[in-house]
Order: C-alpha cells, then structure tokens, then sequence
C-alpha cells in the first residue's frame, strides 16, 4: 500500500526529490524476456527533458537513465528493475525566499501542513522532475506492450493551450513542433501567444489528450480497477493535473441518450462502433475502440508578478518566483501522460491474462 | 488487490448483482467505538432509492440494509462490517431481447468479451445498482467521521442537466426539489425538461457536483495516494461517469498562472485564501478550504429510439431498450458521489494518522 | 490493504462474528466459467463441521453455505463471489463470567486493549467460526484449480496430538478415522488418549500437515511473495497456530548440506528429485515436487481447570471456562489447513499466469 | 502488489542482484521528522557484512549505505527513502559450472523454470546479498521506533547450530562471540565445530531466535494481518529459512491445554502474565510481553562435496559448488532476523495508529 506506487501486477514505485542527489522509479512485475537498454529508454526521457526550446525551463539536465537491477543480458528478468535519474543541475546554493514563504499554487504550505517539514529546494518531492522517473517507467511498459500487442500505439499531443484549441488532429504534425499540437496552423498562434507571456513572465494552462490504438478488447476490471478508474487516477497523480475526462468526458453531461450510445456493427474483423462517446471503455472494460483519455494542466504557479502569502511563522507577506520555470508545463506533460498510458494498459493486460487467461469470450 | 475493493485502510468492497439474491458491501479498517445502526445507513439508501418520483427509474426497491457483522452493543467494533441489500423487485422473468444482443452504450458487450459468460439480467454486476452498496458504506464512513471530525460536512448536488445549467448556490434549495439542485429556477425549468425526455423514452446526461467543507489540512498522500487522485478514482468508479474535475477542473487549461494561483493571507485560524482554483488540494494534499470535485454522468444509454447493434453470434440487428429507467441517472448520482467523497476522506484521515500521528505542521 | 483479506489475484476477504446473524467470505478475482455450486462448497464445509462426533464441540451449525453473487446459471462470472454461512446455534443467553474476565490464552484482553471494545460473545471475530468462511472460499479454489491443473490434489492429515506421533503414511486410512490420521494404529491410541483428556475437562494441541501434489513448477513470486511466504501466512493466519515449517522445517537446522540439498536427476517427464527436505520450494519458488507444509495447534484454552485471570476493572480472580469446545482443534484445523493451501496455490497460478503467461522456461 | 514488496504502511520494495552494479530498498511511509542518517544505518549493515571472520564468506563488500531521497537537513520527510548499496566485489569474470547446471538446494532450477532466464552471477536476484537492503531498510525503521516507543528494544540471537544448541541465555554474551550465541560455552564449541565444517567445505543449518522486549500492547490486526502472521511472513521471506515458530512453537502440538494457558494477574504496571506460551501474541495482537520469534536456516548447499544434478538442457552431470560461502549462513540471519522484526512492529505502530488513535482499550 505504497503511497508513491502505481499499479497492480506492474507496479510501479518512484523515489527522489527535485534537488536530491537522484531520482528513479523501482518497476516490479515486468514480465521476464523483454528487450531492454538504457537506450531505449533514454528515447522517451528526451521527449521530456528540459532545456530543449525556449518554451520549456533552462534548468539544465542530462536525465539520463540507468539501469541498476531486473536485466540481465539485455532482456528484463522479471525482478525489480531499478532506474536511476541522477540530478546534475539543481543550482542549490541559494532559494531565498522560499525557505520561509509558500508559494501559492504550490505544495509548499501544505507539504509543511501535513509533515512538519519540507525540502523546499524547487519543490523537494512534490517537483514535477518526479515525472521523470515516471516517463522512465514508461519506457519499459512500451517494451514490454511490443512483445504483447505489438500494433498498439499510444499517442500524446496537445489539443489546447490557453483558450487557443487545435482545430485539427493531423498526426503527422505532432513531432513537426514544440508543442507536440497535431496543428500546423495552431503551432505557430501558440508559437507566438507563448512567446509574450514567457516575455511577461506569465504561464499558461493546457489540456493534453492521449490515446491508445489497437489496443485489445477486454481490458479493465470492475468495479474499483476498471480501465478508466486507474486511468484518471494515473493522469490525475500528474503534477498539476485538475481535471480528466474519457472519450467525451465533461460534454457527456450535455448528450442525450440517443447522441451518446454508440452503435455497433459487425465489421470483418469484429465489432465497429459508428462513434466513439465511449472514448473506447464500456462498465469500465475496453472495447477495441481507440481508447481516449483527456486531461488539463494548471499553468505553472511560477510567475514574475508579485502575489500575497504568508511565512511559515504565520505572517502576512508578498512573493516572486524567480527562477527557471516552464511558462506552459502542459508540453512536458505530454510524454508524461503517455508513460502513464503505457504503465496502466500493460497492468491491466497482465491482470487479464492472470484472471482470465486466454478463455475470453468471443463474437461470431 | 481485490478488484471489486477500494480504500487504504478503510476498505470498501462491494459484491452482488443487479438480479441476485442481494447484494452489499464488506467494510474493513473502520475505526471501532463508532455508533453504528442500520437506521443511520438507511437515511442514505432512501435518498438514492429508485422510484421515488417519476424521474428516476420505476423499479420498486425497499433498499433494506442489514448490519450482518462488525457492529456489537451499537457500536463499532473495529472488524468488517458486513451491509448486506437483498433484491426484492428482481421481475426476472422475460429479458426478451438482450440475453442475444448487445445494448449499445452499455456493459454487455465489453462483459462478455472479457469473461466469455455474462450475468444478463439487468446488467449483472455492472448496474448501478452496485452503488446501493457505495451509498451503505458511505453512511458508515459518516459516522466514524463525525467522531474524528465533527464539523466536517459533505454535501451533493446537480450543476447541470444536459444543456442546463444552475446558475445559483443556494444550498438550502438542495433538498426542496427532486434533483437535487441548489437553484429554484433551474429546478422548475429542469422537471418540466426531464418530463419531455422521459416521455419520449429519452435520456440526458448531468454534472454534479460533491463538496466537503472544514475538512483538515493534510489529508493526501504524494504521489500516487493523493487525495485528488484517490477522489478522481473514486468517483470515475461510478457507473456512467466520464469526466472528473478538482476545483477549476477542465478549465484551468485556459487560466493564465496569474488568475491560477490562490492567494493566501493569515486570518484569525490559520491560512485563508483568496480563491479556490485549487478545489482545497495542492500538491495531492488538503488545504483546509472546501474540498470540490465534479463529476460528469453520461446519459442512460436505455432509450427507447432503435439502435443498431450486433449479437453474440456476430449479426447486425436493432434493439430497442424497454424497461424501467432513469431518465437522468445522474440524479441517483448525487448521495452516491457524496458516499465515494465520506469513503476517500475518511480513509485519508486514517492514513494520516497512521504514518504523521499529531507531529503535524504548525503555522505561526 | 483490508487487514481481513488474503490473497493477491484470487482474494478472500471474511467477515462475521462467532454470534452474529451470519459470517462468510467474499472472494474476488475467481476466473469466470468455472462450474460452481453451494453443494460443491457444501462438501468442505461438512468435513469441518462441528459436532459431528465426541472429539469436536457439541455446538451443533448447520453450516450451510449461500451462494449470493458472482456466479450465473451454475458458473462463475468472474465477478465477486459473496458466501454467506448464517450463524443457527448461538445459545447467546447467558455469557456469565466472561463478559468481566479475560480467558487465559484467548484474545480476549488483546482485543480489548486493541480496541476498547470487544464481542464477548463466544470470542467473537476472534472465534475459530472464522475458519469456516476460510473452508467456503477453499471450496471455490479447489474447483478453479480443477479446471487449470487437473492432478493437482490436496490432502490434509495429522501427523501428531499431543506426544503421540503417527508413524505411518497410509494416506487411505486419513478418511478412516475422526482424526484424520493416516495410522490405523495412531487412530486407535489417539481415541483412547483424547477420550481421557475430553472427559476431564482437558485439551492438547496436534500437528497438522497439509500436502499439494501434481503442483506446476515455477508458481511463487520473490522476494517477499514467495511461495512459501504466502503459505505460512496462510497457516500462521488460522486460529490458534504457533509454528509453521516448510520441507524439513525446524530439522532443518540440524542439517548438513550435504544432507540437505537433494540431489536432481533426468526423469523421463522432467526433473527427479532424491529427496524432499525443499517441500517442493526452492527460492520461494515451487520444484514440481510435492509442496509439503507442516503447522502446529496449540491446545484450546478453554479448559475445566481453574486459571488465574483478570477482570477489565484490573482485580485478579478466577475462571472455568465451560461450554462447548473441542478437546483437540487440531482436528478440525485440517480442512481449514487445505483450504488455505488450495486458495494460495490458485492464487500463485493466477499470479504465474499474469506476469509470466506461456513463455515459461524449460529443461531439455 | 509489488512482489519484492512488504509491509503495510511502512513499505520496503528491495531490488538488485548480487553481481549487478548496485542493490538497494525503496521505504515509503516512514513518519516524517526521524532523525536519520547513513551513519545508523551503516551499524547494522556492517553487522551483517561478509568476510569478519573465517565463519563467514570471504567476499568483501563495503556494503556502504546512500541515501538518495527522503531524508532533508538530516531528518526523515515522510517521502520515500532510497537506499542503495553498490557492489564492488563481484568477482564476475569466470562463472563456470553455474551458467549451464542447476546447484541442488538453489534457486538456479525455479528461477530457470519460472523466468525462461536467469541470472546465474552469483543467484541473481536469489542471492542471500538481498537481504542486505532489508537490513538497511531495518535500520529506518529503529530509528523511527526511537521516537514512538523509546524502550522498545530488538534482539536476535542464535540459539541452534546443527546438533548443538545453547543452554543459556546470557544476553551479556551476544556481542562476545561470532555467533551471536548468548552462551559463552557454546560458542566455543561451536567454534570449533564449524572450523571443522568450513574446511571439510561442509555446511550446517541454524536456529535463530528474535525478541522484541517493551512493545506496547494492541499491535496486530485480525484475521489476516495478524502480528504473528506478518511475522512468520517477514521470517520465512529471507533465504533459506523453513521454519517459523511464535512463542511455544511447534511445540505447542505437544502441550495441554493446561499447560500452554499463561496465566494473567495485575501488576503494577498492568497485566503479569505467569508463562509465555504464546510468545506475546493473542489472537494475533500483542499482549505487552515479550514477542518471541524463532526461525531455522537451512544448511548452505554450496558445499565441496560432489552432488548429482542436471543441465539446463536436460543431461545429468554433477557439480561441485565453488567459491565464496558461508559454512553456516545462519550466523548472518540474525541481523536480518532483527530488520524483519523492526519493520514489521513499526508497521503495525503505524497501523494501529491509523485505525485506532488513542482510543485504545485500558484495564482497571
């Protein structure tokens, strides 16, 4: 019952704070056999770390990985695997202020509230550099998903920045932008719109969508471990996350019944639906559908305008936060929210197979 | 690891079918001296019960909850309680149609592909008579919350019914109307719409909203047991829910960090704040200020308009869904958000002591 | 984490006290289409029904166990299953001495100073009533087990009451006598020798091994949910068991190494072991030899002698504990024993096949 | 359900090999504001370190102790605390034998059949050198006792090796002697008894006992999280034990009722108990008295004595076990012994805590 572990039989535990010597995630319950370097690793982690544009913090880190347990020759054992993210620019000699203020928007005041002590050093444990060790993790679920179900490909991007929406979804643009927006037009409003409040020392919100394709039928448990539960709890542990929606999500408030239920029909290869409400999970359990999850990011509490607090001693005082931020963290968040996809479709492909094995009921 | 099970160390987990003989909840880790009656659970079945007005569905259920364990003298004792419901009102006779089709929009088909056998009638597992049970566990976390925290107040109710929303909070309207809704206004302007839907054999999806006011600071457990976390599970648990959302919710995508960030001052008991974006969580931790989730229920998918669909022989076919049905389920929705809010809090108060005991922070 | 709960996979939660309305077992994570009956459990639970000669407790149960969820026109639906055993013979009039005083070698002052309150009433949660929800969930087991490892069988037997040792292994004579003993001979001495301790009010404590033949090789899961870990929790888990042994066990501390290691050779259907000092667990996990556990019982602390007690108010005192008990438990520990054990063993498959699947290794 | 995972609220994952670059353990929920350093970790790592004297192998490890998160301005913030032990004599050049024949006694052969890989380095993830990590994560959880229950105190001992046992219990003499005997005249003679086995390259088991003096009454959680139960889990978890005892022990089996009852009178300071049978445990809680744990190691079966085995491809060969080992690896249990039971008592302060507060029960 780890409060910083994820997971049913792929299990996932992160460990480590933002300006400690190292971070990483203990991943137990891989299945033995699967390919795996450091290198492969390494890919997803890029995708996240910092420094790479100007619309992203300047602290600078290698975030590179290690593997310090579960391979051997190459190919997971099926014991723990250990990845270590050692912490090389963590710039500690001087947090001034925030020793003694809490930032608003931030867990500082309620980190203090909870444990009577908090590594104030950029936000010790509540930092979102934990989602390093996140995407990490995510890294050796996708190898293993490959030996599983090797079509299934899972899909991150952008699809609003601010009140700016993306108003098309050409997935080859993805990869063509910082943004990871789907967007070519969008990419460059966003460009510019992000540009002025990085200037203005201001940040922005987003909201980030994700999606699994190919994915198999019958993937979820209920009542309390259907798919979407653990996926909402997945996306909703993401620093900064406020909200998650599945398929239609918060706009299924407004469907009347006859909008909402998708139709089935038998297609060559099994079922197809004339719509997709369901964002691919019904009672909890995929259907084959692409399964579509959705969730917003806060922008980050880091700003250069002057905001009213408190200190620790309880008194009544003003803050800045200076220092290296993302003016918009939902970018980052996109691989991160792939990690998670990856972690919870791997979980729940191996609690399939131990509950059900391979007699799962068939069409036709 | 149940899969029917949720909670840390107060665990919850529920059983039964829709058509069975009963069904129930086993509650284990309740802290013992509580007083504890089956009357003080029964409050809170009646407010979900069906049939209780004609928008919600016609089944004739007593909702009967029998204390089988747990309980000695009135009180607590500290080991499971075991809340058992028997179904009365089964009319098991003639499920015509869906024993060979699929109701699009529903379990049915997502059941039988994944366990290859499938409790037809009524949805077996996956109805939302399920919640029945959520609600009786949820009236005994309420007692042993009084106990640690007696100001804490947990209160449901409805924003929206498909396009409509309540403009007003006015509280103490919540309980003068069928739907829950603290808006006299909206409640008229809503049962006349609600009529007009549950005529044509049409449905409508709803948001509600669940807040609990004077919980503690520091309930929440970084990074994968944070109360936000726990609550978005908890509540994308429930049967037909799509979206979740912590104080800004979704829109905090479109917030500047400027409009984000709640400002805090001291005030005569401790920190106060000058908005609450936040929904009371930062960082996955409790602020003290309300505690704000919404939820977004999908419209019944029991409509009476045709509806293409397959069945279990793979053949394209019609169905239409007669029967008994809520009109707007998110209705029955709102005293079992609130059950899944007392369940998650008191677990989180439990946890909290558990591992911080009273070395908690102090301010000022 | 419910604290009356086991299991990973196949989970048994139990509920209910010595005098309550009812007790039972609800079991999640059963895999759906195995065929299941209340007759089929009905079987087990006879075998540790009391009263069913002179060396087991007068109280007379019927024990008959209710089916109310989780199975479906005869088979399991994969969803969980709720057994429910109503308590029939209470007899709850009058508790006399034992509201006051604490029982020497009960758990009455260990509840009480747990948890300020405790169900007097025939030992409460903390009654060996308990282990009839234990045999119930045993029964579901055994018949999943059925359908994934069809050899495979478990068969309980004593081994030794008090200093009597049974000499012999005639494992037909085990349904022979009413001690399950599988010594013709131990049977008769054991007759004798329990008549006498029944009649003057004594009790004495036994062995009891309980062994899984035709077991895969390959089940259990290191570091801290080997094989042999979850076994003696199991067993250390049932009323009343001090001691728990693997293989050699206890002896095995007096071993040399070369003793020890049994030696391996090529059979014609796979590996050959010389010997069995292992119990059939090597590193936690199984060898395919048989899985050999050995547990003790110690005597019933209900006894006619006069003991030295204390009352809740703290004065000394006195006390006969009368009523209706077993002069050796140990006898009906066995089925209890196999139950655990089959439920352990379906769970390690159920875990196996999750992580693992087909790709198993093998030799030769 | 991490695998390599144990405890409750406190919860130690371990990870690595014996000859992978590093091993270490990940412990979530320790109670934030312990005082914690490397330095009183490495107390007890360095009593289990290898190579102190001829008894023990001769594989030199530094077994030095970092800790990489969790810990700020040298105090414990309730985050998780990595602790990584690298190694730095592995020896890996040359594994001979081992890589294609399975040792009798190891895990080579379940590992093989299990994974379908193995890391045959020394026993991989098999290796007695896991145990270091519980040990360091042992020393967590004293330090967080110091606080709770400041007179709480661990001890382990030897009490067997092979035939010869101690007759004394002088606990003066634990620290004088490389058995951790409490018994000067058994340590001499088993001095001379193992330095025979050491250079005959023989191997001998061991018995060794741990106490926990000072617990405070009302630890343990019935029915399935007893402290006994989670005990003799914690005990049977570490390499090469097959036995577990609580108090009386298997022994128990031979006593009457009479015997085994302690009785109880008042003492000054609350409840005397005359005997303890029981081992400080009743119905799975503590008693007050003494918690008695013994558990036996079985013998090394890396001997120099040939023994029959086969290969990985099915041939029968024989093998001798070269290399660095323990003649008596019972001698480096203890302070494993230790660590077990210091995480598993903190886990259930931590437990009873949550669930129970201060409202725990009170005599006279």
């Amino acid at each position: 019952m780890s409060m910083n572990s994820f997971g049913h039989l792929f299990r996932v535990t992160t460990w480590g704070e933002s300006h400690g010597p190292a971070l990483g995630a203990t991943v137990d319950g891989c299945p033995p056999g699967v390919p795996l370097t450091a290198e492969m690793i390494q890919v997803w982690l890029d995708k996240r770390k910092p420094g790479q544009n100007k619309y992203t913090t300047q602290r600078r880190e290698a975030d590179e990985v290690r593997i310090l347990s579960g391979v051997f020759e190459g190919v997971t054992t099926g014991t723990p695997i250990q990845l270590m993210i050692e912490n090389t620019d963590q710039r500690s000699k001087d947090y001034g202020d925030i020793v003694e203020k809490f930032r608003p928007g931030h867990a500082d005041i309620t980190y203090w509230t909870k444990y009577g002590i908090r590594d104030y050093r950029g936000g010790g444990r509540s930092s979102a550099r934990e989602t390093a060790a996140r995407v990490a993790a995510g890294g050796v679920a996708r190898e293993a998903i490959k030996m599983l179900a090797p079509d299934l490909k899972i899909t991150g991007f952008m699809v609003q920045m601010g009140e700016h929406k993306a108003d098309n979804r050409d997935m080859d643009q993805i990869d063509q932008n910082p943004f990871w927006v789907p967007d070519a037009e969008a990419a460059k409003t966003w460009a510019d719109y992000l540009d002025g409040l990085r200037k203005s020392g201001s940040s922005v919100g987003a909201m980030i969508e994700v999606i699994a394709q190919n994915a198999p039928a019958g993937l979820g448990a209920p009542v309390y471990a259907k798919l979407d539960t653990d996926l909402s709890a997945a996306m909703m542990s993401i620093n900064a996350v406020k909200g998650v929606e599945i398929g239609a999500g918060m706009q299924a408030a407004m469907l009347t019944g006859e909008a909402n239920a998708d139709e089935i029909s038998m297609g060559p290869d099994g079922p197809v639906y004339s719509s997709n409400h369901a964002g691919g999970i019904l009672g909890g359990i995929s259907t084959g559908q692409d399964i579509v999850v959705r969730f917003a990011v806060k922008p980050t509490s880091s700003i250069l305008t002057t905001r009213k607090t408190i200190t620790k001693s309880g008194e009544n005082t003003e803050i800045i936060t200076k220092g290296r931020h993302d003016p918009c963290v939902g970018i980052r968040a996109v691989p991160v929210g792939e990690a998670m996809m990856a972690c919870v479709i791997l979980d729940h492909m191996l609690l399939h197979r131990g509950q059900i094995g391979s007699n799962q009921g068939k069409i036709g």
